[in-house]
């Protein structure tokens, strides 16, 4: 594994907590900082919570949050007591150290004292998106369950996207026995996914809407306005799974009467231990100094 | 279709709620009583609410639910203002009538006074059992989601029995590429098991136990006594999908601060619109005289 | 396992060679007869080939094929240099000895003098069924795979028969891409296929064809005469897995210009290492007492 | 579709064949060359076989075979009369005209005079490399039932590679119920593999073999020399997808008794019909000017 160093977890979601313990158990010391409003005793005993000065200057290696911030002027921290600032302050604490972090890029974005800082992103790894995407699915046929009333074997199911998440979605409800259309930009992502018994679509089509039961949207784009939503049936559930601000028009959605909700963050919602683990592996992974090739 | 006849829905969950939508879309009018309690306006606007008898008299044809009795004395009807008690009152009501119900051996069980009243048994047909299985399996999987903090993919799976509903899980675990074994009673089960990928163990060896990350249990025997529960990790989830008493000790599962829970009458809360499909295919096919061959 | 006896096995096809083979792994000394024309050195060296007497003599349990005779007069033995006649000195010689065999009523109808000799039917248990059916699944994937010029994937395939065999052939085509409709005469059966994600329509509406562009017939009954193989298309593939005499006209089919082709006796032809295996279970169930609850 | 124009399909094997007959019922007149030695009447009576000078004058389009050539020398094309040299004169033939091939730069490089020409590579796109890395798996599949005893159902296969063809091989034996481990050199393709529910191992570890009943290699290195293959089971079948020289030293597994084959340009030896219509849907991209987005 790693050489015998200590991390300090600054701030994240329940996703962190495991992380924690998973470090902690692989006998390796653990501080965190950013739980203060945790609920009860969701870190093993060990884990050390500790002010992010402290946390900074005793860990060997500190892991931010994925994605580190989510409105570019606070860090990405649920639990905290207060809002983490990334100012000046925050830039201090960790400059000289070894920080790992998910969407660093957005991070330095944010605060640019920390731009010389040299900052491994563990969410951008292949390996990890790999598994992310599988955890995600997993999360998205959780909520497909729960807003459904019909089953899923043998309904019409529609996929917005054809990268990674996509892919994990359209593969497992092709096997849960429905018929699955993808939509898809590119004439390379159709073929794929009629490589995998699934019905095809440009996305420059789904202006036409089709008698779908579920749909579900992993594009970044806003392929779903209030004139594509109208041609869908009433009874179609909608799920969005890509990243704010999402490619379904809730607001439409709810003035048409449309049961639309997004799925964001998912893993970290539905199967917090799973992706902690993954998170592990990809840190494990740099700190090891391997290159992805 | 059926000849143009009219529906009289007594009792039940929200399948029967979906069940008289249905009917109605068919164009077959339909009353309903014992929904008193029934929140917001889940009945079209056609389905006429009347008192028992008044409902009896009317409907050609009155369905009860499966089952019709949970406690054998009182009608299942989770939404009706007072309990409706299976007395010479009720049965009086129905004699003379065309008569079908879920499980209607346990009800004339509970109400002698309908012996003699051939009742069609719409629960047990075989094509409607294959259907239910196949919707009660995507419920689990929802609890199993819903409980797990780990993800499916890769994770160790134990499914006891396999009946129509154990098939129906297992397969549906191995497609979303968990580790599954199954345990059985019977060689030919386990035989039937292996040829679609599972792993296999025999019943009268679940006392040893197994690293596992769920267990769904669909035997009604106690395959899991406290001593049984004991042989497995902390970690690992059970979900018991057989009907009442159930075959997981969930009072030794507490104690040894297992996640245990009963799943029980899962098609009407996960997915009452299919259920209730299901039903009224059977209810049509039984109506049209067709003999199970 | 077994008592340390030894077996005798008499006549059949390659199976029974590695069975022979498996057998004398196991440590069983193993005598056969009938496979005077084998070419190569296919039975491992401790198997001994010795005559019909030697052999039913010397060995404690006797193992005849499945099935025991295909034409009714003869013994099923491939193999044999002459043709093993099943009259009086053929009974003569297994009379007294514990006996196995596949489709034992065949034999015992063949072979009035064998009535009273309790034959067990190693081919009739559950268990081995459902092996052999998930076996000849395959052979009959390698044969359409043969046949085909057009892929699986996207290809619209009917499956006619949802027994065993149908079953395990209709989910392998689903899970490689295929549309796949299922042909069943039983409601119940359509509904299972249904919930195993395949389109569904009735035996008797197959007069009608359809636009495939591969037939599986898996009933032994005459389910494609000529007036029906006239309403599919020319390229349409048709593969026969039913027992002899088969629910193909091939005669029809080929005055057609249709690809038409028996795949009779499957599990021997295309995996006999693993259908020997299956008997070998079986057979080991069978003098372990193993009742089949 | 395309403009009125006239195609010359020039060398190929039956993929061509079928493509010239497809090609010509979408009402587009076809010539061909090269096809001389083509037993009975595989093309379609409209497509007029001509000399090469004759085909390309009179022709629109030229369509060279996949692989263009195989020997660095020769034209690919099995059916012709004599080898087709790609020499001086056969540049001039086809200078000045729109040409299509797959794998172009190979051709560029055995015919220096064809380097000015604007060669469009159908086999490049993508979208048609997915259809023919389905196709491929298929080849795989029927390989591995024809080469097998065994049954796939439950046997131990290692898929060697995973990019295209070795994913799709993969998903089809995790969905025919084998146990599936990939080796793969890129932790991010193992990481994609285990979300298929596949084991991994490195393909640095390749070398301490393992007890697989099927090996299926799809990587063009010599992954399997001698000192790896003796440490496979002998009764493990060995199947080459890669292409030449191949990843298998087949000679090695020759000498140690191993059943190991090439499985050279399989969608042209198994399924050359749909191998057909993914050329022609590629051709047809290309021509109406679609970019591959």
């Amino acid at each position: 594994m790693v050489d015998p160093i200590s991390f300090g977890i600054i701030g994240g979601d329940k996703r962190q907590v495991f992380l924690a313990n998973s470090l902690l158990s692989d006998g390796v010391p653990v501080l965190a900082c950013g739980f203060e409003r945790l609920k009860g005793a969701a870190f093993f005993s060990g884990v050390e919570q500790r002010p992010l000065a402290e946390t900074a200057e005793r860990a060997g290696v500190l892991l931010l949050p994925l994605p580190a911030t989510r409105d570019g002027k606070t860090l990405n921290a649920p639990f905290a007591q207060a809002p983490i600032r990334l100012d000046e302050a925050f830039a201090k604490a960790l400059l000289g150290h070894r920080v790992l972090a998910g969407k660093a890029a957005a991070l330095k974005d944010a605060c640019p004292a920390l731009r010389e800082l040299p900052i491994a992103d563990y969410g951008a790894r292949e390996s990890f998106a790999r598994q992310n995407a599988a955890i995600t699915a997993e999360g998205a046929l959780f909520y497909a369950l729960r807003a459904m009333d019909k089953s899923l074997c043998g309904s019409r199911c529609l996929v917005a996207g054809f990268g990674r998440v996509g892919q994990a979605v359209a593969v497992r409800l092709y096997h849960l026995f429905a018929r699955v259309t993808v939509a898809a930009r590119r004439e390379a992502s159709r073929a794929a996914a009629a490589a995998l018994g699934c019905r095809t679509v440009s996305t420059a089509d789904l202006y036409r809407g089709g008698a779908y039961d579920l749909v579900i949207n992993t594009v970044p784009a806003l392929l779903f306005p209030r004139a594509v939503l109208e041609k869908f049936p009433k009874t179609c559930i909608f799920l969005d799974l890509s990243s704010a601000p999402g490619g379904i028009d809730l607001a439409a959605a709810e003035s048409l009467h449309l049961h639309a909700e997004q799925a964001f963050s998912l893993p970290g919602k539905t199967a917090p231990r799973a992706a902690a683990e993954s998170i592990k592996q990809s840190v494990y992974s740099i700190l090891k100094g391997c290159e992805e090739s």
